[in-house]
């Protein structure tokens, strides 16, 4: 398609969806995706804006001309024209707000307010609304009229008089209702309402926990304000999974593989460098002992086999207690429960490999004292991996810090620590 | 509340949302548990039974009479009853069939043949359909007519005359509409179907991939049996993050932290005993160099510093590549991009690592050479880290393998053995 021929690469992206248009353009190298945006300049609208990875949406905004620009983002909902503008660059942003229209322009100034990754930036301004008191057919009749609706809405939301919501009603039951019904009579029975400054992260849970379509958004006297989609709270859970999951790695929550080197490295430094320090001091736990091992070298072969087994039952247990802590399943009351429980379990597998190292280190390292150090040293580091793997983001919980917060990195030199410390003091005590 | 007051739990738990007296249930111990139900027998309708963990879901359906259970499955929509009955026993799976109307049953038994995890169990078959000629008026009368339709609906499907979907329309677009507008011009532009034997995780996708709300289904023959909606999308796409998440951990992927200490044993052993294998092969390395060691007793400290950095940094990118390639950013077309952007990462962290060591070797272990050993190996060990975390998931995707399985063993696993091989092989070379 890069051969220079525009209504070839028009006639191939016409019909896609902005979705894949914008997967297309985030696969291309750097170079492949100027020259298509070279070749292909009005194609680029809101819609795939939208769908762009934060990284590459400056470097294609910054290739649109403004009258580009202002096409592409006209008809998007504000909402969208939020999420599109609010980590660009400050010049770019203006451009974009430049675009728009007065009253759009200060619906998205107003969202740009909110704190990130609130449930105001979330929100779309345009809803749906009645007054208490009408019935379906009012409803109906207003919704025929000339007003400017969203482009996609499931409920209709009653409001008192000083614009509180009172409750909503699906379209299905005002659709499948008599005209002369109030509309009071067919709320839906859940009915929740978020505040501008919640967490999107809580609001995404709650959709899922009460599987909620759309939810009102009130200001802090209550008013309604906004409106929040399933759709984007979709995607805010997604980006909540994705961003657990490489906290835990100790990775830039923002990493994707799009990123350039350079940011790559940025982001993955500073746990590496924790981990430097942490696995130096692990080291001089070994150092202390150095006698002992020079007495038995074998020692050093078997040492990172205690302290790895650790690691992984440390991250198993850990895995668990993070996804439990995030779904709200692993809360204060229950805690010692899942506590002792996680003792057990590390017990029980303790005693388990303890055995299989028993053998292996009296029959394949020919000394039962060896064995009997190994198979002490297992149950010590498993049943510490054990506890660690939950008790480290509980109490991150408990601090009020992220419980995924590179958890893995302190999980694992606890049990490196813990495993070190356990086989080389017991071989002290049992060989020497 | 667990005082045998009867009234006082009804008062308690009836105001509550489904999904929280479930979750309240399973934060209850057994004991607590059984003594709830007792009390609170009328209680526990469908919704709650839909809500709860799986494998509570056996126990407490045990504790409840044929016509307790009965009760609490009619209301239900068929896509809820087949996610109820599909990981139940037999005996109850067939009370709870027994239970239903015979219609609801033939559904429920229909989905129930449909392969595990597909649209087919995922879909309702409830759903919204008129002919393709209506027009707005003629569905709104339609829908006002006493026909049975979902609890939940969006759209509005159009069927031809041989039930085959050929669009739908938002339920928005029906209520702005005049009278007289056909409905074959409202359609909504995006429009996906599913086939039954569609995978769930990938629906789940798609439906954030393109903001779906509601897509039908079709069986083989393209006709329209049945509909799935946002929300149920959505707890799969939770689920299946959750399985990518514990599978890279090597826990069984349906652990949750209401499991029993048995249960959990059996979930996270096997991966334990991968990796105990795996550990013992890496000693049997170290084992090669005792010699080595016995020389120089330092090196047993350092070598872990190596092996941890490496299994650090491949780790992080392991978490990174899984990502990409469960959202579809890492395919075949860009792999050799990112393999060799991974490769690069490694470098410029390994050298800036290996310049860290050298120091710390040449001056924290007062030998040059020691620290040139422990910088080579730190930069050969990040590079094959960085490596191995992107190329053990893109091979066992390759192999038509779930990416996220077990990696996390397989890649330390890798930086140990590298890392202990090339430190240690090193040293002979260098140091002695």
């Amino acid at each position: 398609i890069e051969a220079d021929d525009a209504p070839a690469i028009d006639a191939a992206l016409e019909p896609l969806h902005a979705a894949d248009i914008a997967d297309l353009i985030e696969q291309l190298n750097t170079r492949d995706r100027r020259a298509l945006l070279q070749l292909w300049p009005n194609g680029v609208d809101g819609e795939i804006l939208s769908e762009l990875d934060e990284n590459l949406r400056d470097e294609v905004i910054a290739q649109l001309n403004p009258d580009q620009l202002a096409e592409a983002v006209r008809d998007l909902e504000s909402d969208d024209v939020v999420d599109l503008v609010e980590y660009l660059d400050a010049p770019q942003q203006e451009a974009v707000l430049d675009a728009l229209d007065a009253s759009d322009r200060v619906a998205v100034e107003k969202a740009l307010a909110y704190p990130e990754e609130s449930a105001g930036r979330l929100m779309q301004v345009e809803v749906a609304k009645a007054p208490e008191h009408w019935t379906v057919g009012e409803a109906i009749d207003f919704l025929r009229s000339d007003i400017a609706l969203p482009d996609q809405f499931y409920h209709l939301v009653l409001v008192d008089p000083r614009m509180r919501p009172i409750g909503q009603a699906t379209l299905g039951r005002i659709l499948s209702s008599a005209r002369a019904t109030p509309l009071k009579d067919i709320l839906e029975e859940t009915f929740i309402t978020f505040n501008v400054n919640d967490d999107e992260g809580d609001v995404a849970r709650a959709f899922n926990q009460y599987h909620l379509i759309s939810s009102p958004v009130v200001d802090s006297d209550d008013r309604l304000v906004g409106v929040i989609t399933i759709d984007d709270a979709m995607i805010v859970l997604d980006e909540e999974h994705t961003e657990d999951m490489l906290r835990l790695a100790g990775v830039g929550e923002n990493a994707t593989i799009s990123d350039s080197v350079f940011e790559t490295v940025k982001q993955r430094f500073p746990w590496l460098f924790v981990n430097l320090i942490t696995v130096n001091i692990a080291a001089l736990i070994v150092g202390l002992f150095d006698q002992t091992i020079a007495a038995y070298v074998a020692l050093a072969a078997l040492m990172p086999v205690v302290a790895s087994m650790g690691g992984s039952a440390g991250t198993q247990s850990l895995t668990v207690a993070v996804r439990a802590i995030a779904t709200n399943d692993l809360t204060a009351s229950n805690a010692w429960r899942v506590i002792r429980r996680e003792m057990f379990v590390g017990l029980l597998n303790g005693l388990v490999f303890a055995v299989v190292m028993g053998a292996v280190g009296t029959f394949g390292y020919g000394s039962a004292l060896l064995g009997l150090t190994l198979a002490l040293a297992m149950l010590i580091n498993l049943v510490v991996a054990a506890l660690a793997g939950v008790l480290v983001p509980v109490v991150l919980d408990k601090l009020k810090l992220d419980p995924a917060l590179a958890s893995g990195t302190f999980v694992t030199t606890t049990t490196d620590m813990v495993g070190f410390f356990a086989f080389l003091g017991l071989a002290t005590v049992i060989l020497l």
